[in-house]
C-alpha cells in the first residue's frame, strides 16, 4: 500500500515501505497488568524516537502474543510525544495484553514460522517482550528460535509482575506499586479498625495476590513503624499454614493491642500444599478466581477465637492501583524500557535488564540472560520474615524501603484519574489469515 | 487535682477545675469510621479554641458513648495546633468510636442520669454527637433528656456517613470520599480487565459497602464518561435483584466491549427482601461480616455465561482511604464541626449541620432538627439511575460531580501516609465507676 506513496518496485518477501529505511521494532504486553507497565512501553518508544536512524517504527502487538501471530498490530508513530509521555500515569496494559505462551519450537514449528513470517513482513528485527517469568523465557525462545530460523531478530525482554518473582532481578517493575497499595491499605485499615475494635470488630483480613510467593503480602509489613504501631499477621505461602499457631498469633495481638489485621496471600497453602482458599471454595469452576483464603481464615478467627471479623480482597484493585505507584517503580519501569531499547541497539539478544542494588540506595541496570527464567521463581528469604513468621523483620524492612519510595501522582479529572487516549493506528496486514 | 494547682477550696459536685472558667464542651465519635471523620474533630475543636471566651475545654469521649459513661475522657487542650491541624489528614476515628446507642430515657433512666452525671462533674455544657442516623437521634434525646433532667446542656449532631443516608442533608461528609475511592477503583480495574479481556477475565465484580442504600453503587458510573467508556452494571438495594435482568445486562455489555465491572451493594437483596449474599454464606454467625455477595454473583456469571471472573471486596478500603479523600469532602467534614460550634453558642440545642445546594456548584451550611433522623433513611432516587436500572443517569451524575472533586493529599513517608500522634491526655476521673 505504502509502496504507492514511495513509487518503489516491490517483492513479496520484503514489505515494500520498509526498503531503504532502517528495521522495525516490536512491543508485546504479556500477562496480567501492572500500574506501571506503561511506563515500560514509554520507556521503549522514547528510547526508540531517539535513535530514529537505526530503529524505524516501533509497533505495538495488540493483545500480546495473539495479536503479534494476527498481525494485529498498531503503529506507535500515530501517537503525539504528549500521548506517550502520558502512558506513565497509565495502569492497565495500554495496547492488550495476552497469558499465552508458545511452546518450544521443537513442538510446534508453525507457531515460530509465522511469527518469523510476521517479523519479516514488516521488517521487524528487535522485539520487546514485556511480562513475566513465562514471558521472559519466550524473549529466550525468540532469540534462539531466529537464529534456527535464520532470520536478524534481536529480542529483549522487560520484565513485569506485581509478584516480584523473576529470577535474578533485585526487584521487578510492577511490584513496587502494589507494596505500596499494600502497605497504604493496611495503615488506613488498621486505623480504622483500631478506632472501633473495643466494641465491634477484632480483625480485618485482607487478601492479596501471590500464587505462589508472598512479596505482597510481606509489604503489609510496612504499615507498623514505630509512629504508628500496626499490629499483624502475615500468612505467606513460603510457610506451611499452622492452624493453631495461626490463631495464637492472631490472639496474642489482639489481647495485646485489642485488634489485628490479617494479610493473607491467595495461593497460601496448608502444611500439605493444598491452598486454603480451596477447603472453602464456593466455586471449584476453572472460570473461578484463585481466590477466597481471606473469609475463610476469618471463620476459623470466628469459630474458634469468637471475635467479629472483616474481609476485604484486593484483587485487581492492588494491581490496577496507579494512584498509589511509588516513584521508584515508575522509574524503574520506564528505565527497564529504555535500557532494552539500549541492549538491542548493542546486540545483546535474549537478556533483560536486571536491578542491581549497589549501595544501601543505589541501584543499577545491567543485562542479564533471561534463559530458563519461566521454570523458576523466587520465594521471600525466609529472614525477610520476623522469627515467628507472622511479620516483617528489619532485613525485609530493608530491602522494601527503597522499593516503594517517592511518590508518583496522576492528574485527576471529575473525581477519577485522566486517561490518555491513543490513536491506535493500525497497520495494514500482508500476510493471509493464520489459523 | 488540678485544685491543689489552683489552690482552691473544693465541693464535690462542681469540678474545682472549672470554677470561674467558661463551661466545657465534649466531642464525641461515633458508629463506623469515614476517612474524614476527623476533618470535623478538627473543625470543633478548631473553632472553640477561637472561643475560648465562651468554651473552656474541648474534651473528647474515647471510643464513643462508653468512654463519656465511663468518664473516659481526654483533655485535647493537650494537643498541639499542629496536631489538630493535621487531624484532617488521618482516617479511621482518631479518639476511637462505638456503635453503641443508648435508649430513650423512658427504658432507660440511669444511662442519662449518669451521662448528666458526667456532664456536670467536667461543667461540660456544649456536647457535639458526629455519628449517623443513630446518632443524629441520640443528639436530639440529648438535648431533650437535660431539659427532663434539668440540666443546660445543648446538643449538636455532626453527621457522618460513607453511607449517605442520613435524610434531610444534600450530602453527608464521608460520602464524597468513599464515593471517590469507589470511582477511582473502578476505572483502574477497568483498565486493566479491558487489557486482558480478549483471552481471560471477562468480568470483575467489586463489593462496595451499603447495608439499605446503594449510593457507593452509584459513585462506580463517575468511573465512565466520554473520555474512557467503562460497561458497568451497577447492583443497589433500591432495585430488587433479578437473575435474569441481571445476567441479561452483563452478557449485553461483554458481548459489545469484551468486558464488563460489576459493582454490588453488599446489602444488594432479591425480589423477597432477602440479602443475596446470604444464600451463599460461609460464615452465618453473627461474628461474620454482611457481604460476600460479589463472589455469589460472579459464580452465577460463571455458571450461566461461561465466563471467567474475579471478584474484589472493598470491605475497610473504601471508607478508611483518606489518601484518595475529595477535597470537598475534606472541607465539609470540618465545616459540619466548625458549624456545629456556631450553632452551639447560639445555642440551636438538637440540630445538625445541613448541606444545602444553593446553585450548581454552590452550596450552604443550615441548622437542622435532628429529631427523629434515626427511624430514617434516604435511598437513592431512582432517577439517579438510567432507565435499565444498571447505569448511572446524568441526573446522578449532576448529583455526584460537585461531592467528589478536588484533592486532598496526605504527607507520605517511608511509602505509607503519615499519621499524626495525639497526646490524648486522660482526664481525672471525679465520678465512683458506672456499673
Amino acid at each position: 500500500m505504502r509502496s504507492a506513496a514511495t513509487g518503489r518496485s516491490t517483492r513479496p518477501s520484503v514489505p515494500r515501505a520498509t526498503r531503504g529505511r532502517p528495521p522495525n521494532a516490536v512491543y508485546v504486553q504479556s500477562g496480567g497488568a501492572t500500574a506501571v507497565i506503561n511506563a515500560s512501553a514509554a520507556g521503549v518508544i522514547e528510547t526508540a524516537r531517539r535513535h530514529r536512524e537505526r530503529i524505524g517504527t516501533v509497533f505495538a502487538a495488540r493483545y500480546g502474543i495473539g495479536g503479534l501471530l494476527a498481525e494485529d498490530l498498531v503503529d506507535t508513530a500515530a501517537e503525539s510525544a504528549a500521548a506517550i509521555a502520558a502512558l506513565r500515569e497509565r495502569p492497565g496494559s495500554a495496547f492488550g495484553a495476552s497469558r499465552a505462551v508458545p511452546p518450544p519450537i521443537e513442538q510446534d514449528r508453525r507457531t515460530y514460522e509465522r511469527l518469523v513470517a510476521v517479523f519479516r513482513a514488516h521488517d521487524i528485527r528487535y522485539c520487546f517482550y514485556n511480562g513475566g517469568n513465562g514471558s521472559m523465557d519466550t524473549a529466550w525462545e525468540l532469540a534462539r528460535v531466529a537464529r534456527v530460523l535464520d532470520y536478524p531478530l534481536v529480542s529483549i525482554g522487560i520484565p513485569k509482575t506485581i509478584d516480584n518473582d523473576i529470577v535474578g532481578t533485585h526487584a521487578c517493575p510492577g511490584y513496587g506499586s502494589a507494596a505500596r497499595y499494600v502497605a497504604t491499605s493496611v495503615r488506613e485499615i488498621a486505623l480504622d479498625l483500631a478506632a472501633m475494635a473495643r466494641a465491634s470488630t477484632r480483625v480485618v483480613l485482607l487478601e492479596v495476590m501471590g500464587r505462589n510467593t508472598g512479596w505482597l503480602a510481606l509489604a503489609a509489613g510496612l504499615a507498623a513503624d514505630a509512629a504508628c504501631p500496626v499490629p499483624l499477621v502475615l500468612v505467606l505461602p513460603e510457610i506451611p499454614f499452622d492452624t493453631e499457631r495461626f490463631l495464637a498469633a492472631v490472639k496474642r495481638r489482639v489481647e495485646t493491642h485489642g485488634h489485628c489485621v490479617v494479610v493473607v496471600a491467595e495461593g497460601s497453602t496448608d502444611g500439605s500444599g493444598r491452598r486454603l482458599a480451596d477447603r472453602w471454595k464456593l466455586d471449584r469452576s476453572r472460570r473461578a478466581p484463585l481466590g477466597g483464603v481471606a473469609p475463610a481464615l476469618g471463620k476459623i478467627i470466628g469459630d474458634r477465637l469468637r471475635y467479629k471479623y472483616q474481609f476485604a480482597v484486593s484483587s485487581y484493585l492492588q494491581r490496577a492501583a496507579r494512584h498509589l505507584a511509588s516513584r521508584f517503580d515508575v522509574d524503574l519501569a520506564y528505565e527497564s524500557g529504555a535500557a532494552a531499547v539500549r541492549y538491542a541497539l548493542a546486540g545483546r539478544n535474549g537478556t533483560m535488564p536486571a536491578l542491581v542494588q549497589t549501595g544501601p540506595s543505589r541501584f543499577a541496570m545491567r543485562p542479564r540472560s533471561t534463559r530458563g527464567l519461566g521454570d523458576r521463581e523466587r520465594p521471600v528469604p525466609r529472614g525477610f520474615l520476623a522469627r515467628d513468621g507472622f511479620d516483617l523483620s528489619a532485613a525485609g524492612r530493608r530491602y522494601l524501603a527503597p522499593l516503594v519510595a517517592g511518590e508518583a501522582p496522576v492528574p485527576f479529572s471529575g473525581g477519577v484519574p485522566r486517561v490518555v487516549t491513543l490513536v491506535q493506528r493500525p497497520v495494514t496486514r500482508l500476510l493471509p489469515t493464520f489459523e
